[in-house]
Order: structure tokens, then sequence, then C-alpha cells
């Protein structure tokens, strides 16, 4: 357990029972052709999939060669994502094998570069792009291609983020349906990391945005920082027990799109506030319940059902499309357009973090470690 | 009750407190400038919704003017559908208001046309195309442009039931997916009408067909005979409870579309089968039970769900296709392709027909009436 590895020396931790051997003859094999070698890494890895708190350490890793197509990157921030969760619990339907190093996204801070590289000097801010396994280490050396510089000018918990959530919601305002200024959309989940993107990004569109948020204490509190954040309206669950929701719509129109992240009845109010031939797309089922719909929204009121998986999306040849994209969002969260709630943690309180992620302190903001 | 009036004799029904002010006002106002009338109709009608054994009654309607582009029809079949069951119940979201004739698609031969009408002949086989209401009558005058001659070289049944579900049945095949021979389809409800066309409309293409039935009694005797229409496989839904459906197709590809005409368990052993990235269309719910969809086949698997009503794309300035269509179906029909269970019965055995659709008589044969 990496809360009582953290206590052992540098020297215990590395000789752990855990499978290096790969790395550690990628270090051999590099002594006799290499001239640069990486400073050593410390790293939360799994060797088992299982519940992140059992099944994370904190392993120390030897130096690695930097290639002459590579670049060593010093890690700054990677956030704790609940896909990150799901990998190393074994049920999400993309991971590495363990053992392996967490997390997906992050930024850093270029250390040196191979002998072959020109595009990143020491110094620039990068973000692996496509994002790719294994951010959550202090360095990390991959091939130049896996990198994407970012402006420096944004906090480097947003270039450490950028990607998983804001993206997400982007591309799901863009890619779905058509929306012209004017139109609206309904979503659950409104404050999750995607839930406020959505918001920020309909409202920089003239797009109305309906939000249903959980009945929770401070629900008033929940609502005045969504609405500065732009959103038109904010109900609860309860507050849409009524027999005809789009009665609470006042001027707004009906809306053509929803998101759902939360499923079970969640869901269903998404769907009734939904507009004839409209389109609801699931991309996450926090509730863990299913999505249920009648015969006759598909019938009579011809409803649409889809789901959106970013990991999908950047699997279809759309790396330059992708960096693109980061590159508006960063410029967005530059300008005070775009901003989300996060708290940054010491490296050194991985384990605090991670109990926060995993929902065992209550609801907190997004966790990025801060290496 | 029809049960009880059809035993009275014409005189009195004709003295129904049945609101037929319009129709005899537009008799009394023809008297003065039209030279021909319709012969006087004997219908099912229904004064108020509710259920249909209760509120209908067979009503004798006087002659109607045929005006100079009418064209008289003399009704020789028109079937009882679950939409008319539906209409008369007024839960279906497009129906007239009662009172009205009930029926909604039917064959009849021309009876007489209008002085301006050149495109049909006395004998002429005609249906409503797009189908319109009240063809539960054994006289109908209406505007040559609501009539579409049809080959009498089918079977009259054929004709009279040729639009809701045959139409349906193609549509679906054509209009949601690009299918190539080779491919897969599976679907519910696999012995309705729809379901008995979709797969012999399969079969004509080259696409293999996965059919999944209602446990019940003559369970191989349905498979059979399913089998002898086209039908690759036929499951019943206790023989799918098994971990992987797939493991049962043998050779057959996964399937890229559904059809759910059940809803319930019977619609999630739909997406069970279909493939990533599939889509199952609803055009039905028989267990009156919704439907429900994990997150998960959302996300991971990209499942799409929509609808098809057939009311809807009809509606869409499609009566020209809808018709080229049809042509193509009676052409199927007539070729011994296209085939499907029904049983004629007499109009003056309407009760026991209504009775069989209601199931009230155990599962039974479309019903199509006899005039």
């Amino acid at each position: 357990m990496l809360r009582s590895l953290i206590q052992k020396s540098p020297s215990s931790i590395f000789h752990l029972n855990f499978n290096l051997r790969s790395l550690r003859s990628r270090v051999m094999n590099t002594q006799s052709f290499s001239s640069t070698v990486s400073p050593p890494s410390k790293a939360i890895v799994y060797e088992t999939h299982g519940q992140p708190d059992a099944v994370t350490k904190l392993v120390h890793i030897p130096g690695t060669e930097v290639k002459e197509n590579d670049v060593c990157v010093k890690m700054l921030a990677a956030p704790i994502n609940p896909s990150d969760v799901n990998r190393i619990q074994g049920i999400y339907p993309v991971r590495p094998e363990p053992p392996a190093v967490g997390g997906y996204e992050g930024v850093g801070e270029v250390y040196s570069v191979g002998s072959a590289v020109t595009s990143f000097s020491p110094g620039d801010w990068v973000i692996p792009s496509p994002p790719s396994f294994g951010t959550w280490q202090t360095y990390i050396v991959k091939n130049q291609n896996v990198w994407h510089k970012v402006n420096k000018g944004v906090p480097m918990e947003y270039a450490a983020t950028i990607t998983v959530n804001p993206l997400t919601a982007l591309l799901m305002l863009e890619d779905c349906v058509t929306l012209n200024s004017g139109d609206a959309i309904v979503q659950n989940g409104a404050t999750s990391m995607v839930g406020q993107c959505v918001i920020q990004l309909a409202k920089s569109r003239g797009i109305h945005n309906i939000n249903i948020i959980r009945d929770r204490p401070g629900v008033n509190e929940v609502k005045e920082r969504l609405k500065d954040l732009g959103a038109d309206e904010v109900f609860t669950e309860n507050e849409l027990e009524v027999k005809n929701v789009k009665s609470l719509l006042g001027g707004i129109p009906e809306p053509a799109l929803g998101f759902n992240c939360v499923g079970g009845n969640s869901a269903s109010l998404v769907l009734k506030f939904l507009r004839h031939g409209g389109t609801m797309v699931t991309y996450g089922g926090m509730s863990k319940k299913p999505v249920t719909v009648s015969t006759s929204s598909f019938i009579f009121k011809d409803i649409s059902l889809r789901g959106f998986w970013l990991q999908k999306w950047l699997g279809t040849d759309k790396a330059e499309e992708s960096r693109r994209m980061i590159d508006r969002l960063l410029g967005l969260v530059q300008d005070g357009k775009l901003k989300y709630k996060m708290e940054l943690t010491p490296f050194h309180d991985f384990n605090t973090a991670l109990d926060k992620s995993l929902g065992k302190l209550g609801s907190q903001p997004k966790q990025v470690i801060k290496f």
C-alpha cells in the first residue's frame, strides 16, 4: 500500500516486488550507445487491477535513455480523472496491462531533447496529445510525436486537464447536432468538469443551456456558481418532479440536444426536456443506473440516443484536429472565458488526492497532482 | 355496443345517437347541383374514444355526393391494425376526432368516378395512399388524389394491408443504415407482420436475419414457419438467457441493425446481438415495457437508438416515393416472394375480428375484414 510505502526509504521502495525488468533492461541496453539518460522518476504504479487505494504504489524508476527523437519531460501536473480510476480497476475498455503507471493526461516542462529533435526546447510546456498512459510520474521520456507544445500563459492545472474533459465538452457541442445561436441544450451532471465547460462553451456561442444537478446541501450556492459561468437555468432533480418540465422553460426554446453523464432518473429528465426529434448523447453514468426510454419517445417524439467517447474520437486519425481544438480551449482559458473548479494537491499527498477523487471525503473539486 | 346493434334493423341503426349532421348536410347540399350520389354505406363508427369493443357501432350512412374530382370506391377489404385500435382508444398521437369511421388502410374497387376523373375507371382496384382515416366502411367517396391504382393480380387481403406493415419493414431496412449483401440484422417480434416482411425482404437482399420470438406453445412450428420465410436463426427469449448471445451466431456476422417492436427484456436481447457501432430502431412496444440501455453500450459499444414511424415518414412529402415502393411490394407478393399470415373475416363478423385483434381469443393471425 502506498500509504505505508511512502514512509520507506527510496532504496527499499525501489526493490519492491514490482516488475521493472523491462524498464531496467532498457536502461542497461542504452548504456552502450546513448549519451543521454533521463533523471530517475517517481511514479504511481499498480501491479494488478483493483481498488486504486489498495493497488497503487509509489515506485522509484531509474533513468531511461533519451533517444534521438525522444523528448524527456519533467511533469508539472496531472489530474485524477474517473477514467484513470476505472483503468486501475480494470473496468475501462482500453487500458494498459499492469504493471503500469497511472494517469492519462497532464502537463510537463521539457527537460532535455534527443539529438534529432528541433521542435522542442528545454523549458517548453508540453502535453501528451492525444493523451497517453502513465502521466503520474515525475519524468517521462517519449517520442517527440507524442508531445504537443502549449501556451505557458495559462495556469499549469488547466494545461494538465484541457484534453479529457474540456475537449469532450467542445466535441459534443460541435459534432453531434448542428446548433445555431438561439438554440438550446440540456444537460445533467452540470457541476462536473465537462458540465462546467458545456455551460461556458454554449454561452460563448449564444446557445441557451438548461442544467440539472443533484439535490445537495448548499444547492443555492451551486446554482449561483453555475449561473456565474453562464447557465441559463439550473434545476435540481426534485424541482423537476412536475407534470410538464417544459413549462419551466420560460422563453428558452425546447432543447435539440441533451447530454447525459448520470443515467437513471436524471437521464429521463434530460429526455423530458428534449424537443421533438432531439438527440441525447450519453458520455458517463455516474449513478451506475441505465438509461430507460419509453417506446413512444422513439416513435412519436422521434428521439435519438447515442454515446460519446473521446478515446474513440481521438483514435480516428484526429491528432491534428484535436491539437487545434486544444489550442482553442487554452486560448479561452487565457481570455478568462473557460474556467472550472480544481484543487492542486502536492505529489507527496497523492493519497489524499486519491481519497478525494474516490469520493471518500464527500464532494470535492477535481484533484490535480502537482509534481 | 355493436354486438346488440347489429341485431337491429337498418332503420333503427340509422337513428342512433351518432352525430351525422355533417354527413347529412353534405348530402342535402348536393341535391341542388350534383347528378351523382354514392350508394349508402355501412360503417364501423366510434362516437367517443374508448375500448373498441365498447365504443364501436355499425352505422348506416346515406349516400354522399361524388364531385367532379371524386372517386367512389366500393371497399373490398381492410385490416384491423394495432394502430387502428389505439386511434379508437384515443392514445394514438395522430387520430381523427370522433365521431369517426375506424380503419386506416384497405383496398376497394372503383364504383363510379366524377366527371373530371380520367385516371380511374369502374372496376379498378385502388388503395388510399398515403393511407387515410375511415376504411372500415362499404363505400368511400374521396378526391382522386387520395387513391392509388394497384395490381389486381394479388389477393385482395394483400392489397388491403400492403402499406402499414410491409412498407414499414421495407423503409426500416432501406432508410436507417446502409446494409450490403452478407450483412446481418436482428429483430424481435419476428412473428408480427412487419417481422415476417423483414425476414423476406432481408433474404431477398442477401442480408442475414436473426429473429427473437416469445416463448409460446408450438414454438418449433413457429420457428419452422419463419425459417420457411427465410429466417437464418430464430431464438426464443429463454434460449437467449446465456452469457454471450453472440456465441450462438455461428457464421453469421454481428448485426449492424436491430429492430425492436417489443421493448423490455426483448429489446435488451436485440442490443446484445448488435455489433460495435450498431443501431437499434424501435417501431413498437408490444410488451408495454420501456427500452433500457446501459451506459457502457452508448459509450464503449457506440450503440445508437432511434425510432421509426411510418406516419411521420409519409407526412414528409413522400407520396410518390411511397406509391412506387408499394408497387414494388405488391410485385413481390405477385411473384410469391412476400407473404404473411392473415385471416379474412366477413364484415358481418366484425365483432369476432375485433375480439381476435384485441387478443381476447389468444394468438391469432392478422384480421382483415372482407366487405
